[in-house]
């Protein structure tokens, strides 16, 4: 981090200290201490909010206009039309596949019956592990969000009808939950069934999907239910009150639910609910390593690096910044700068995903990412672009987009195959068919279904919010974060009409031309993102260079904007061989290619017949740009650009030689050999195929 | 493996089939085919074997003499007496402090309640998991060896003691396990428990260290009860027949203790049974992943590569040599030699342990060695070793020899401490006491108790046995296999006394002189073990240069010796930097440091304060010998041969680096720096610090 960075951060920090934040500083509640602040009897006293809500039309994805330490606030979805282009073809196939596929997966799976069975319109018994409905709310969401960018009638009677579903099984108590229905009723919301139950999870995910459909359709039905439930049903019987129960998050999603629905309704106390679960509280006894796998159950502001199950790890970060978003408490901002750091410099795959581990779906140790046993879950990938994008909205940073669009294209992007009918659960950077362990039991890398089917929904609902990505807005003007063929229709914060629109062939091509429409001549900053890649980035405004573009940056363009004003990016799409850093154990003498956001890889079957990945090298003479040869594909894997390299093979395969010999400093014969390599994210889309992002290189 | 090998293995196989092995070759039982051969009502059909047994007192480890497939038989443990040298120190240790403090350890865990209980002894509950008698007779095993060296009263008492507490509880059914009887007895060998329940396994185990005892005392009391359980209670109910229920052998181990039973006691019937466990029995069911995790349950010549669970493969394993040794079942040598290629090539640490993942403690894919993270189970590491022990006596090839020494010098020699209280359970190859994830919850690496205590004694007996490991007969002479001060008093297998005496410091110097006293003159092979390491190993008798020592062979010395002769070896004791094949992710561009048959490593706590090992390279000119300083330090970590090397750091850590960046061809500045490397075996005897096997090497 540079010294100009460093002085906005501290900048930024004193603003919040100096603003509203100063009674929260003092507060001791927000300690770094691990006792429990909400002991017996207190009462929440986080100062009242602005309550003046945006119409549910103007919601984004995440609704930050009223959050007063957001630097950035979203648009609703509906304001960006992607246009055809690089995503127009993924988010089609999402709406007319992959959620179609998935609503009859999930009712042939019966996690629909699971409702019905409560209200005696199935004989079904219970399907599904305990946090089943969680996915029907996420499938919720996915509609919720698609609605918005096309109103497909079926969609919404389908998830309309579902919705009914729903609703229909809650109990005049408030509580909705099908696993805890019925039979298992008496075991609600004990310690153990929080700490593996998931009720607080599903909780969070129907208040997620509510929200989305609200958002997208202003029907409310599903929202109510979930308001009903925490009003109802939580918010009296649990929390740090004498009369009331603990509540452990168990699998961490509430936190960020809960404030999402204060942000739609206005009603301050789900803030103060998240900040007592986000707080944890000690009157229940965890287990120290629970404590790591859940990531939760202590103060989050004690958390000093990223550890545990990967998924939950993220979730509590989102709900954390969501909680600063609303307070500024200053030992959240420290804390998440901390674990973000720890992110991006020890746990992070080059591909924006995250969890090294299979086992408990965990984070590894600093540094210990494996390739072809990484664990990758799509959904912590997903975690992470939710939790950069709040880190962004706290704080207009670059370094928070770069790891979203690293997550996005890569890592997310991964988890669904080109037809939409097929998901990773996993997304690991080498794989061999053989010998590829996958997600309880599955031999494949990629399923239309699986019994844990966490992954699919969420990877449809992210895709169809895609367009509430593209732009935020801030106090002084506009921020452009993703670039591809679309249009922007919304107003600055003031009231003035701005319409956007981009031309590009984004990610192929670094050239994006944007057309600035102003209702009237306007006084506003552009703030145009210049990804961290793109070293010799090139701005113009109406053909004339403006200032010094910075890669990892938001450049800000301070005129005063007229109608037809152009904005061109002019973005180094360079292929390049990229390192890990020396403590990567399994990424020594390797490189990854990437070129602008795009991470490839090699995959056999576009290989020279018989060549074994594991005796190919590239080959790099100098600083090793330069040596890829690039081509656009129309008819490949629904149009890529394909990287061609002349690189070497042994002549020996290694699989012939002894595991250790005396080392041997002479260099290995190699052949030459043409090698393809092809973006990470159409990995697995044809037969199966080994697969390698990380190849060893050799200089020339 | 070069040609000459690959001729005598064909002549040895065209031996099998041309002798004996002939009937059993053309027998469809063994064919390579998972159905089942021994369908209701079949019976057993092996040939019946020569019966003429042993004395108790002249069987060895594995009793061979007359196993129709050994061409090497053991010698007792007792014809061995090792002097003050590199083993009498850690054997010394294991007879005063380990054995000992491990069966109080026994006691106060409540291992040797479990059996009072049930006769009414104890009334504390039932203690441990539920293979916890097997622990209790690996410590009699341990005692039962070591009784052969050091005829230590005490030591016997307290064994006498627990054998009578063991065989009190035995049923009239012959049935005996504390698990199993009292409140449990209805699971008894059900499908499930004979899966999980390890009821085979504590037999086994009971059976093994009945024999141990056997032969070091004549005392039968256990054997007889092992023999009784095995008589009474599993042959008539349990196999192959129509009334009988299947045996799933769930943990491997009885394989290989039923036939040493029929060594021991000549019955046939034992080979029989344990020729029907290692094929498996078709009528229950197994899941395919159990399959996989437990290395039994379908005919053992249908594996085609190791997998699942170490400790259990390795086991099957040495049930498998041993049901060939008596069998000559072509199909079966077949598979074991696929698999030992199989450990050699692509699943051996360099330190002879095995098993890399925690999770399962299994087997990882095909050159997946991570270092941190390897699992190296001591008991995998014993296995690998007891397996090549029965390797060797098939074929009388050194490659099994090479395979021992690695294993036992360093896998098995870091199990345990060098005060001899503390153990490893896992034996990493790179560890950081910041980010070590032990056993089950302990923090550290060496502990004096597990609650799967199987390490411990596992080393114990192999320490205690150490001594019957050191020579074989053949038919035609003496075979020496490791070298250390000590003393043989035996005879050949025509019954001529004979006497050696060797001398020498290994393995901290290559030179070893043997003085051969036969009672007279005598015509036989000598054939003297050169270590695939001793690359350049002359051999001289009497002064006289003999033969030409081939690395990685026995060298036969064919002549008639003389009381008096002296065999001299010189072993270039080099230090080594080794590679690994590039296939292994994690080794890439790393070296281990090997002088002789030890592995060194770089205990943090050697090195210049404040060097990050992380950091550090070995710099290596041309091939990379002879740029380390070796020096024996009497005072350091019980006498060690320490290693100093002049390598690089790099001038900015790592640690400050980012995780990617465009790789950069130049090399990194580093400035000179001394690395002290030390034994592996001797690592963590001091505080907690971190330490690395393979090391970073750049040319220089």
């Amino acid at each position: 981090m540079g010294i100009g960075k460093e002085f906005s951060r501290r900048r930024f920090l004193s603003r919040v200290a100096g603003s509203a934040a100063a009674s929260l500083v003092a507060r001791p509640a927000f300690s770094f201490s691990a006792s429990h602040p909400f002991s017996s009897g207190t009462t929440f006293d986080v100062a009242p909010a602005d309550t003046s809500l945006l119409p549910w039309q103007d919601q984004g994805v995440i609704a930050t206009s009223n959050s007063p330490y957001a630097k950035l606030h979203s648009i609703p979805v509906r304001a960006v039309t992607i246009r055809e282009g690089f995503w127009s073809k993924r988010r089609q196939t999402n709406v007319e596949r992959s959620i179609p596929t998935m609503h009859d997966e999930l009712e042939a799976h019966g996690r629909l019956d699971n409702f019905r069975r409560l209200v005696g319109k199935s004989s079904e018994p219970q399907k599904g592990p305990y946090f089943s409905d969680s996915d029907v709310y996420k499938w919720i969401d996915a509609v919720g969000w698609a609605l918005q960018s096309d109103a497909n009638p079926q969609l919404r009677r389908s998830a309309e009808g579902w919705i009914r579903e729903v609703v229909a099984i809650q109990e005049p108590s408030g509580y909705l939950n099908t696993y805890y229905q019925g039979d298992r009723a008496a075991l609600r919301m004990s310690q153990h069934d929080q700490e593996v139950g998931h009720e607080m999870y599903c909780l969070g995910h129907m208040i997620q999907g509510a929200i989305a459909y609200y958002r997208s359709t202003g029907d409310s039905t599903l929202l109510d239910a979930g308001q009903r439930m925490v009003d109802q049903f939580v918010l009296p019987n649990y929390g740090p009150g004498a009369n009331q129960k603990p509540i452990i998050s168990g699998h961490p999603e509430i936190e960020m639910a809960l404030i999402e629905l204060y942000r739609t309704t206005g009603k301050r106390q789900y803030v103060e609910l998240a900040g007592y679960v986000l707080h944890g509280d000690d009157r229940w006894k965890i287990e120290p390593e629970r404590i790591v796998y859940m990531f939760c159950g202590v103060p989050f502001p004690s958390r000093t690096h990223l550890e545990g199950h990967a998924v939950r790890a993220m979730y509590a970060c989102c709900g954390a910044t969501d909680y600063y978003l609303e307070t500024g408490d200053p030992s959240y901002w420290k804390t998440l700068d901390t674990l973000w750091e720890d992110l991006v410099k020890r746990q992070m795959y080059v591909t924006g995903g995250v969890g090294a581990r299979a086992q408990w779906e965990a984070f590894g140790n600093p540094y210990e990412l494996p390739n072809a046993q990484a664990y990758g879950e799509s959904c912590a990938a997903i975690g992470n672009m939710m939790w950069n994008w709040r880190m962004l909205a706290a704080s207009g940073e670059a370094k928070f987009t770069d790891v979203i669009e690293r997550a996005l294209y890569n890592g997310i992007n991964s988890g669904m195959s080109l037809d939409g009918t097929t998901y990773c659960y996993r997304n690991p950077l080498a794989f061999d068919p053989a010998f590829f362990e996958g997600f309880r039991g599955s031999p494949n890398i990629r399923n239309p279904w699986y019994d844990v089917t966490c992954c699919p929904p969420n990877i449809e609902r992210t895709f169809a919010s895609l367009p509430g990505y593209f732009y935020s807005t801030s106090k002084d003007g506009l921020y452009v974060h993703l670039y591809d063929n679309s249009h922007l229709d919304w107003h600055l914060e003031d009231g003035t009409g701005i319409k956007v629109e981009q031309k590009t062939n984004y990610p192929w091509d670094g050239n994006v031309e944007l057309t600035m429409t102003p209702a009237q001549p306007a006084a506003f900053t552009f703030y145009v993102r210049i990804p961290g890649w793109a070293k010799g980035a090139a701005v113009a405004v109406n053909g004339k260079p403006e200032g010094s573009a910075k890669a990892g940056e938001y450049l800000p363009i301070r005129r005063t904007w007229k109608p037809g004003d152009q904005v061109s990016l002019k973005l180094p799409m360079e292929t390049v061989p990229v390192a890990a850093n020396p403590r990567v154990a399994e990424d020594r003498g390797k490189v990854a290619v990437r070129r602008g956001p795009m991470i490839y890889c090699l995959e056999q079957l576009d290989q020279p017949e018989g060549l074994a990945l594991a005796d190919t090298s590239i080959l790099i003479a100098g600083r090793g740009r330069d040596e890829f040869r690039n081509e656009y594909k129309a008819d490949l894997l629904d149009g890529i650009v394909v990287l061609y390299h002349r690189g070497g093979a042994y002549e020996v395969s290694s699989a012939e030689e002894a595991l250790y010999a005396p080392v041997d400093t002479a260099s290995r014969k190699t052949r030459p050999v043409e090698l393809t390599f092809v973006p990470y994210y159409v990995w697995a889309n044809r037969k199966p195929s080994s697969m390698e992002v990380w190849v060893p290189y050799l200089t020339t």
